[in-house]
């Protein structure tokens, strides 16, 4: 029989079917569902679409009850009526299709065919008649094609006899994977949103995406409140399991601050709450515990087993947070230890796991989160890296924001930058490193990390020599100085260059226990990912040079930006994603690098302050 | 190869098993399910059974771990390591299996294997170690063998990091269907519950039930509470549709009172509301709307389409009742119009569904509804037949209590038999057939229905036409005169008589309908099944001579109780037995007996007072 080829846009899919088949079906064969509620019968008319050229049967008369003359000579079509005859392109308008759009993906630059878990489709149904004595329910169920079914929702059932009866039988069901979520009355298949959250150890970013299309319509982040319980992920964990009613406390935290971003982000794209039907949820293991209200206990202590690693689905109302009442949250699957959900987001984001060169990928938070893969095996491990770089623990540290010192150069004197051009305030990340850079170039630091006093450094110019001052809690390089009246100095303290090398130290130790794993060497590794705000900012020269990361060429470190977040944004967008999450949550072997032979002499010896691997 | 006979005891199941097959597959063989937790490697010593006579291995070194000298001496023997080389005898203890019990079930005389959708098994866990870090969780859902899913139960995940420790990993996990519902401390696999609830429209029972046996606990029973809002289900129909709040009234009235009436069972059999995990209930459609706050607008008008009709599953906590906070509710499926899960009860029950000859079930209760089967062949209708049968609507009429008049006899004199031997009250349903039919035979009450007066029936003795007497609201015969000081006579009236026309009228011609859709005659039935209260004590005599009941032979006609509420709880005890309630809905042809033609007609022929059919 003849082949043809039809071309679908907007998304550009094409495939090759034979002559006789159905627009639908061809639609089908290539990824696309489209709207059939009437079951592909040529009465509701939901499946319309356009032709742009080429070759279908002529216009049959279901489809002239339909369409008037105008929209026939426009070309619209049914696709379950109109049959395909010849090569041909069509048109799908998103109000047709369960899974017409792609999702644009900043920072990594994939896209990603949006077929979310959570679809509207508006129905009309027909009333109940003499003839025709179904039951409500049933009713629906069959308009829905029959594989939607409708588990345990009395809610949504003590509502159906009014609602059918007051709006004419035109409603809009939300389904859920399979399952029949909610009904709303007449047509709202638009207005249809969920929201990506990811929660760091210190900062909470929640996403508002709009679900046929896969759009960010909003964006709201702030600090995660559970700070004031502990700045790093072990002592909030402590004050967790060890303090009566912490569990409870640290949960309700994480928890209304994202309520509050939704509601930020929802206000600002003007989406109200009940709209949004579905939350998609990563962090490490400790957050997602935190967040669901689950003991951390097993995270504790040796062998760190977390209470659950697989997905896990529940309402958000049990968890207090006020979107659709019958809305979802799903939390990504963690993959051990405190290697959590995020890794999985930022493995997706980047297709790691169909990576065949070396790749490693390095998620600098306040923990570190490092995976290695090469051809579909991947490697992952944790270190208690990173408060240094998001400014816990340093002397003068903060986050990258407006007042902080994010550049430090000094030749004949000590240059830097300020954010936001304001008085210097603090250092962030990328500046503790440069800053700590220069200092062992000039040799005011030396590789095991000790500052020198001003006598040890004569060679140097008297403007540079004159920042080194010792005061009662040690030496400190002076990088801003006070401006009075108001104001204190910025300075990097001795103190400030061992926390940075500890951290350094366990990321490029956990590294190079990774490439060991996979027997290879740091110098075959074809892209190093740095994942995190951290990434965007950090100087390549100066990270190098510090051994902060392994000496590679300059073009393969690439920065990755939010990719955990950027995960949470393809599960809540795509369902195969989600499925692959789950794969990789699955497939990636997990080091629990304290349990590692060797792993502490490693560490020790990446402590040093030189460029190294 | 070999092939011997095993026989369990007490379930008296016998298999042919090859030589070789541990006791364990014998028992699959004979659908019992071992208890085998440790996954059938003879160190738990769940799957301990007994052998009364006959061939088995000798004991093996890990039955010897487990049992003690004397335990050996008795036959003990683990099912997953003994291996079977004769013919044998072996008794499984309730604790040892999972779905080891008949459940005797009174009224209709069937006995059923108790395989209830909530199990318990108990587990002991090994604890995470270096080289098994598994998560709790998935430690968990392995010790249940792979096949328990975990879907959304977050309160449970919530729990279960402290449980497992402070119990030394030994749980009893709760498992509804194939999904884990609770987790209890330690060993509590034989403290297992059920209610089965039956909602009359007048009568509301609970059977407390013990799952792993069947066997009935403890059963509570009282008014429907919702008939402060109308007696018929017509106008408790209409009060929830029509006036403001109506429906959550009378929804949390029926909720109210089964909730007291667990309390009261489960006091009663000292068993803790936390034990018990799931309830099925039974009632007509309007019945289980209510129940489930589900509006039954569809039933105000025609075509009498409900909200739902399959099978309903929620949480017990959602509609206020306190069983365990994880406990289910599980609504048997509705017929079709007002035809509801009582009546696919009732088929149940008496297997209507599997009889070969012409059976007829007739349950008479505020409503009537009535089934004819034939081959597989199943046809149901209701009647708005009857509060006259549960006292309501007639002047003096009461359910059959202590007071209630239920046997008339009227020769020289008149003579009756009251309940509880007390001073006459009332009448309850079977009094006044008894009395009506009597009335009849003396000619007081012609075939029209007519209560004729005292001077067209001279004939009679004085002592009889004396109790004819008339006032302000007509004519009436006195059954038992007014007993000075206090008290009034009981009478019949002749208003009451027509009461019971239009009741026995309706069921009459709803058995002809039925009996025409399958071109049957009255004839032919071999069985006439009255269920509810009222079956059991009317005289057969009486209801044949005014026609309520065709004109059968007294061995076709058998009374079968409640067996609404013996479905209520055969569903509870058998998952099987579920998915065939389930069947049995779908499979029913429901007749709407007002949309018939003809049917008014009939109606209006079988109101003559006389034997008919």
């Amino acid at each position: 029989m003849a082949e043809y080829e039809v071309i679908f846009q907007p998304s550009d899919i094409s495939v090759r079917v034979p002559a006789g088949a159905t627009v639908a079906e061809a639609g089908a064969a290539a990824g696309l569902t489209l709207l059939m509620p009437c079951g592909g019968r040529g009465r509701c008319g939901k499946c319309a679409v356009r032709v742009r050229s080429g070759g279908l049967c002529e216009v049959q008369p279901s489809e002239r009850q339909i369409f008037g003359e105008r929209e026939i000579a426009e070309g619209w079509r049914l696709a379950c009526q109109a049959r395909v005859t010849g090569e041909a392109e069509i048109e799908v308008p998103a109000a047709s299709s369960v899974t017409a759009h792609r999702v644009q993906v900043e920072g990594i630059g994939r896209e990603v065919l949006a077929e979310p878990n959570i679809r509207k489709l508006p129905l009309r149904l027909p009333p109940p008649s003499a003839s025709d004595a179904r039951d409500d329910l049933r009713r629906l169920l069959d308009a829905l094609g029959g594989t939607v079914s409708a588990p345990a929702c009395s809610r949504l059932l003590q509502d159906l006899p009014g609602l059918l009866r007051s709006t004419g039988y035109q409603v809009t069901a939300v389904v859920a994977g399979d399952s029949l979520m909610a009904l709303e009355p007449h047509d709202t298949s638009d207005q249809c949103y969920g929201v990506a959250v990811d929660i760091g150890t210190t900062t909470v970013v929640a996403y508002l995406c709009h679900l046929p299309t896969g759009q960010v319509v909003g964006v709201a982040s702030g600090l995660n409140p559970q700070a004031r319980y502990g700045d790093d992920v072990i002592s909030r964990l402590q004050y967790a399991i060890s303090e009566d009613g912490g569990l409870e406390r640290v949960a309700s935290a994480i928890r209304e601050s994202i309520d509050d971003l939704i509601g930020g982000a929802a206000d600002e794209a003007g989406v109200p709450r009940e709209r949004i039907y579905e939350l998609t949820v990563v962090g490490n293991t400790c957050m997602t515990h935190l967040f669901l209200g689950v003991s951390p206990i097993g995270l504790a202590s040796l062998p760190f087993s977390p209470a659950f690693r697989e997905a896990q689905t529940t309402s958000a109302e049990s968890l207090g947070i006020r979107i659709n009442p019958a809305g979802l949250v799903y939390v990504v699957p963690n993959i051990g230890g405190f290697v959590g959900a995020d890794t999985v987001g930022v493995i997706l984001a980047s297709e790691l796991d169909e990576a065949d060169g070396l790749r490693v990928a390095v998620d600098i938070g306040t923990n570190g989160e490092i995976v290695v893969a090469r051809q579909g095996q991947l490697h992952s491990c944790s270190t208690a890296a990173g408060p240094a770089f998001e400014g816990a623990r340093i002397g003068q540290g903060m986050r990258a924001a407006s007042g902080a010192i994010d550049r430090v150069q000094v030749g004949e004197e000590v240059d830097y930058h300020v954010i936001g051009e304001a008085p210097a305030t603090g250092l962030c990340g990328s500046g503790l490193v440069d800053a700590i850079a220069e200092l062992a170039r000039l040799g005011i630091v030396d590789e095991s990390g000790r500052m020198r006093g001003r006598e040890e450094v004569a060679s140097l110019p008297e403007k540079v020599r004159e920042r080194l001052v010792e005061n009662d809690s040690g030496r400190e390089f002076v990088i801003a100085p006070a401006r009075p009246p108001r104001g204190k100095a910025v300075a990097v303290t001795a103190r400030d260059v061992r926390e940075l090398q500890l951290a350094k130290g366990a990321i490029l130790a956990g590294i190079a226990l990774l490439l060991d794993e996979l027997d290879v060497e740091a110098s075959e590794i074809e892209a190093l990912l740095l994942a995190g705000a951290f990434g965007n900012y950090i100087r390549w020269e100066s990270a190098v040079s510090i051994g902060l990361i392994p000496s590679l060429p300059q073009e393969r470190i690439i920065s990755i930006g939010n990719a955990a977040g950027v995960g949470a944004r393809l599960v809540l967008c795509s369902t195969s994603l989600r499925r692959r999450a789950e794969e990789i949550a699955r497939r990636v072997h997990h080091v629990e690098l304290s349990q590692r032979e060797g792993f502490y002499d490693r560490f020790a010896g990446a402590m040093a302050i030189r460029a190294m691997m």
